[in-house]
């Protein structure tokens, strides 16, 4: 494994290495895999979980790293072959990914989908083109289409709740002020996939997911897909509901006109602990973090055992130190 | 000790030993009381000493850090019980708080006053509701109404100079183009009085502290407690002059008016070298930093042997990492 | 060696030394240098290289290090002596040094021009205070005009480069669309100077650089010193081609003004391949990153043989820690 782009690209095999490592590293934290070994990271967008808990798990295993937020306390970077770059970009990826792979032994990488085009972010094309880049190895810190860190430890925390390998696994749509995009939707179903479960993405009228992301998850694995805009017929059974929002692929690109196509669906769409209660009542209820409370999903369901959020965040620490310490394997070979 | 969010709730006892490993510490800068620990560190503010301090001071007992913003790299926090979040609040601390604390064995925050609300302000409601998340020790790393990190290492220093513990401790306000809350004024007073000082504080009529405040004092030990507009009344006899700004308590939350109140008090209210030749030729000049020259405080004072505020900031350094060392023997237990 | 301020005022056996330590490094990057040992870094400006680099090095060193970024996760800071601090300033460099001199064993500090003021810049007078009130040993981490991590690095680079210490050394003006310092420029050509170097700098005219700058290098050692408009004269027989962008420096202070008189020049000093075939096949091509691709020089420059832009941005990591490693036994002695 030379870089962890995706869990899509990854065989069963590495994976349920990768998870039982994980589960090693939950009661034996420490460790010198990352011993004289530096992490670069780089964020580009925001982050509480990922930023916390990598430079937590490289002290824990006995390396250290440092922090580019471009924009922030750093140039903004340039992306596209043959640009002329007279505006507010001041350095290419050409130069700053193999600059910090200089200073570095593995480098971490967070960059959201622009949302300006549709095949472009499924391609994850600029997290592709650096991972390119980079001397040594790369770590997808979630990027336009793809969240592997937190795919990966939702497969630990479904795993650990004792949910088979094919039950079934509902990823809800839900309401958000905000256009969203298609990374943890993609990386949630791709680990479903992956497991073998049954899916159903449940979600109103025109939020469907893009065809490629339907057609690849039949081949990841997955026993059954479907879309379901029913309630009572999606939930029916499911033992998660992983509730995320997305924006119409239809409408990509035009955050306006998407918004106001979903005004009208914030009441229906904030998951209540009514929907359990009627349909799902041993289902546990998933979601990446952050939420905004009483908007996507209601205080009576976070407040509730069947949350398993803070189990999925903490899952977060586990895997990532699994992968970090793959990775240096990978170094030193 | 399980958490240090006031010195107001530490015994007499508790305090002397911290000074006592703080003093230790100076001596003797290297230990491995955080070997294998990550202290989590959350900045919902600005900082110089604060965060270079604590960074310090980890390493230098072993241990490693993170630095987490809301606000710059990361999420907006929510602290309301049952909010809607449809605004700029992104993650609520209920989320935020819990899963910090599985990433760190320590958490450490800082968070200013609103002033919106003073009894809220007074009664510290945030970082008691973020302590109370913490599934690990806690810090206060300066909240709305306390900055016990300053008050010790204020102790610490009046204790370096030789002050006796009864002796005369002048709290004065001084002009300051911006509203400032209570956290420094009231940290420092509950330590004068914890010491069981004499205590004055000097303002300009309408400057009086809110009642609360001037109670509690006497509670904590103080020898006595007064405000007094009158310069020579006030400074006759001090030891220290500990120089802050505060916004009238009755215009809490007004910002506006309460700016144009004060705009008349520039002049009279800069601390001068004159007050002590008068006055008090025997006292020190304490500022908890940063000060702003020639607006609080002339460059006369600063610039003078009776200003001690380089060595209350090098104490923030040894009265933490006795702080972090005590608070990692209870992670141990 | 107390500073790292600049090249220029360390003798050739002092950069030699600092050079041979740090081509040991290149080989053997481990070592117990900084054990123990805590290095402030201080940002006023972003950064990339500089900060991933002295973040990774003094880890590889084995130390640890803080980062303050004034305005953005600290005070704005103040320089002037008597300074009325009524505006956007909070806290006096006579403060913020000095205090953070307490937390660390080595600071390294940032700090831009501010383009008001050319003998101010010229003189470097903000970095020679703060350096002046440093309890520590200092490092300069670019400042307004001169960068001599930038200088050591590019010197070890062309020695790498096996480019004969009396070679001809291009320093080539660039168009950019932003008014940029002397610092890079100055670094550079002092550097080429100290090596003994043929120094031609290439310019339209206008783009002069100020006497004192020019009247410099022959006393660092420079072989020679001419400016050239003529592309011909300046490349011809060329080693080193070394691109950057300056103002104009007798319109320093009036940026709109400078802007308007470089608008004309963009389409031909943007460095391109073709200067190389025909006036300077042997020549390397450098700068010090970042560099706007398609405005200061073309990609088939960039990606060509000839570019040692990484090469340049690796060697910093090595300087710097033989830097480090230097001043750390100062602050032992």
């Amino acid at each position: 494994m030379r870089n962890f782009l995706s869990l899509r690209n990854l065989s069963r095999g590495v994976i349920e290495e990768l998870l039982e490592h994980a589960r090693h590293l939950k009661r034996n934290p420490h460790s010198l895999d990352l011993l004289n070994k530096v992490v670069g990271l780089v964020f580009m967008n925001p982050s509480l979980r990922t930023l916390a808990s990598m430079q937590a798990g490289i002290s824990q295993l006995g390396g250290s790293s440092f922090v580019i937020q471009p924009g922030q306390n750093s140039w903004n970077l340039e992306f596209e072959d043959g640009a002329v770059m007279d505006g507010i970009t001041v350095e290419h990826v050409k130069e700053a990914i193999p600059v910090l792979g200089k200073y570095c032994d593995i480098l971490g990488i967070r960059s959201f989908a622009l949302q300006h085009n549709l095949a472009e972010d499924l391609e994850d094309r600029r997290m592709g083109v650096m991972a390119e880049l980079s001397p040594v190895p790369f770590v997808n810190l979630e990027s336009a289409s793809d969240h592997p860190c937190q795919a990966l430890a939702d497969w630990l925390t479904i795993d650990e709740c004792g949910i088979g390998r094919s039950e079934k696994f509902v990823l809800s749509w839900a309401f958000h002020p905000k256009p969203l995009p298609f990374a943890v939707p993609r990386a949630a179903l791709s680990m479903a996939a992956q497991r073998g479960m049954e899916i159903v993405i449940h979600g109103p009228q025109g939020y469907e997911l893009p065809d490629q992301m339907m057609s690849e998850l039949q081949s990841f694995g997955a026993r059954s897909v479907q879309f379901e805009t029913d309630r009572r017929k999606a939930l029916n059974g499911a033992r998660v509901l992983y509730c995320k929002s997305w924006v119409q692929h239809r409408l990509y690109g035009d955050p306006e006109k998407e918004m106001n196509a979903r005004s009208a669906l914030r009441e229906n769409w904030c998951v209540r602990e009514k929907w359990f209660e009627d349909y799902a009542p041993h289902a546990k209820f998933m979601h990446c973090l952050p939420v905004r409370r009483n908007v996507k999903v209601e205080d009576r369901v976070l407040d509730n055992d069947r949350s398993i959020v803070i189990q999925q965040s903490e899952n977060r620490l586990h895997v990532q130190k699994a992968v970090l310490a793959r990775l240096a394997q990978e170094v030193k070979a």
